[in-house]
């Protein structure tokens, strides 16, 4: 049915090829797609049998991210994707969902046997989860150009692998990635479906949301010094204990994102010598800050300073202090949101937007063009994981809500 | 000079034979005298030899501990000793001085050409530390009795091989250690002289403490299961975090210990999966609770339980408790330790009586003989470690109160 809005995408045949995508390359184990590997290469064999079936042939850009155009009045073009690389075991719809639903626009305008008012482009990032070399957003950052190709130069895999000799393999040199930039002027705007990857729009019964932006993130690894010492011949008052200093670090740091309304997590928290019949010597704590305003998330960080060179400080101890990661907070195009907004309303009555706790291929676009995104719920939260998973209708609404989306902005563009 | 006591140890010999054994086992990088291993049977390779100087040959028993006796106007035994093994990267002087004053005490009756009153037994017991399986006080106990031979017989060290295969070649039957136990008939006492592995008597300038009893610890492992999730996805308000709950626990932990004037630590912290971007959904903390006061160490420990049912139940999670290991009080006996108190004072002053934290092989001879001890101070409080060191003061001044204690013990019970 092709209304006033273009034609609908088909969202049971989206689930079917996610489905199938899972059958080839995932299973009771989970997602095994890790980009650079032989499954990943195999997902997009099948992405090739898809796009063939509507008479498109991928191109590879030099980062490794691949591109299919349906040809439209005027270009450049809608560009709608995300990624089908995937995180060891992880799940079947993270990425693969704005994979599949993007050519699943494309596959409704080939079946009307209509042109659309803009190229219609579907991209397929390479290695959005960082998976093996521990770097994310890879495909899109080559193509946003916030990518320093000598800062991944010395990477290596758990193997001992190195980057460029896994690219190698693949057909991608490292210092030819950046020229994937140049399909940035043949981009009007990007969209991405999404699962939320977070318990939130469950717990509300909301069935889609338009996402507003994502967070701004700061990752500082705190390395306390104290003296280790024998756990029955050292008086508490004579101790230097570097993890009871991070300790009290990390319960004083969760404080500090509830104050703040983030999200602050200390997923690392490491002893030396880590003996049930020692005193830590040394103590490591990862401290890992979001919030979607900069001056909100520069207040965390100032805080979560303090806490932690006052918790060392009332040990006796010693603090360093280095950074991990960081990134800004990023807003998405403010029409594009309204946009998405509306077509989530429309196709669900809900009115949620939502601020992204995690990073996506999007943020890196929406340096260079206008971009947004949509969400539909996870189930219980999960995600990275096998049980990641999202009901049938969520999936069906959010897969219907992102076909009108992109037909209102090829709509709006032409305009 | 043989005065009214008995023959006087000669100090200055008995810290040579220390760097010797030093030289010989251990070296810059710390004593190598692991149990068990060929450095371990060199370093008593080295006693055979002093031993042979004063025409002396050891006997090991059942457990692989080693004895050498020298002949009294009675039986039984007055023993003196401790152990020349050591954990990897080691020092020069824990087990190693006890081992060598003791020596020092049946060189200067050897050389005074006299019988002591009592016969004089040395014993080097086998794997105090416990430092390739595991098991600490081996030797001390199969001899105590306390020693369950189907508790350790499924223990292997870290390259796989099992503890019967390793006492196997060293000629020891695990089913047959506790034969050790036949050598409790012709023990009258038991004295050993310890550095104290620990800060207190090097800050309160004491060169000798007598020791009244080892502590009682309780070692419990506490597993604490939340719900792992995404740190950019997850509001604060949704989290199950086993990390934080654990990371309250164990500052509370301290609290507890310093009312009670006991010691706890909380050296073991791990968190699962423990990387930066993920919630903790699993957290083991282990906490390791001693005072020499039996109903103190007791109210500790349900504390303790009271907190991290409490921190655990905060933050949504589940708590599993498992017991490590635990060991009651020690008190030496009583007139032992006033005679090694009266020959501290006599021969440094001090009146310092001090509760071991760590545990001797003094504790398990205790259960089945009276038994007391002395105390050097350690220098920074450092132990197991190549930085292990007591000054040469300190060590003379040990070394003539443990002789002068034998000599007093040996009149007394010839008496």
């Amino acid at each position: 049915m092709s209304g006033a809005d273009g034609p609908a995408v088909d969202a049971a045949r989206v689930i079917a090829d996610l489905r199938e995508l899972d059958r080839r390359t995932g299973g009771a184990e989970g997602a095994r797609r890790v980009c650079w590997g032989q499954t990943w290469r195999e997902a997009r064999g099948f992405l090739g049998e898809l796009l063939a079936e509507i008479g498109l042939e991928p191109e590879r850009d030099e980062a490794g991210n691949e591109w299919a155009y349906l040809e439209g009045e005027t270009s450049p073009a809608l560009a709608l994707g995300s990624h089908l690389d995937s995180v060891p075991g992880g799940g079947w719809l993270d990425g693969a969902l704005g994979v599949m639903a993007g050519l699943g626009v494309l596959r409704a305008w080939a079946a009307a046997g209509e042109r659309p008012p803009l190229a219609l482009a579907l991209v397929d990032w390479a290695d959005e989860e960082g998976a093996r070399f521990g770097r994310s957003l890879f495909g899109s950052s080559a193509f946003s150009g916030s990518l320093d190709p000598s800062d991944v130069l010395g990477l290596r895999d758990g193997g001992g692998i190195s980057l460029p000799d896994a690219l190698a393999e693949n057909g991608i040199e490292l210092d030819r990635v950046l020229e994937a930039g140049s399909r940035r002027e043949s981009l009007a705007a990007y969209l991405e479906l999404h699962i939320e990857q977070g318990p939130v729009l469950e717990a509300e019964g909301v069935a889609t949301a338009a996402v507003s932006g994502c967070v701004g993130a700061e990752r500082h690894r705190f390395v306390i010094t104290g003296q280790a010492s024998h756990a029955g011949t050292t008086p508490m008052e004579m101790r230097r204990d570097a993890g009871l200093a991070a300790a009290d670090a990390a319960t004083r740091i969760e404080a500090v994102a509830r104050e703040h309304e983030g999200v602050a997590t200390t997923g690392v928290l490491r002893l030396e010598p880590g003996v049930p019949t020692a005193v830590a010597g040394r103590a490591e704590l990862v401290a890992d800050l979001r919030h979607p305003d900069a001056e909100e998330l520069a207040a965390m960080l100032g805080e979560v300073r303090e806490i932690a060179a006052d918790a060392t400080d009332a040990r006796g101890c010693r603090l360093d202090e280095e950074l991990v990661w960081k990134i800004a907070p990023t807003a998405f195009d403010a029409a594009l949101v309204a946009t998405a907004l509306e077509a989530s309303r429309e196709t669900t009555g809900s009115q949620r937007l939502i601020a992204s706790g995690a990073l996506h291929d999007a943020a890196e676009v929406a340096r260079v063009a206008p971009a947004a995104m949509l969400f539909v719920p996870s189930i219980g939260g999960h995600s990275h994981a096998a049980a990641e998973d999202t009901s049938e209708a969520d999936l069906t609404a959010g897969i219907e809500a992102f076909g009108l989306l992109a037909n209102r902005v090829l709509g709006a563009l032409a305009a």
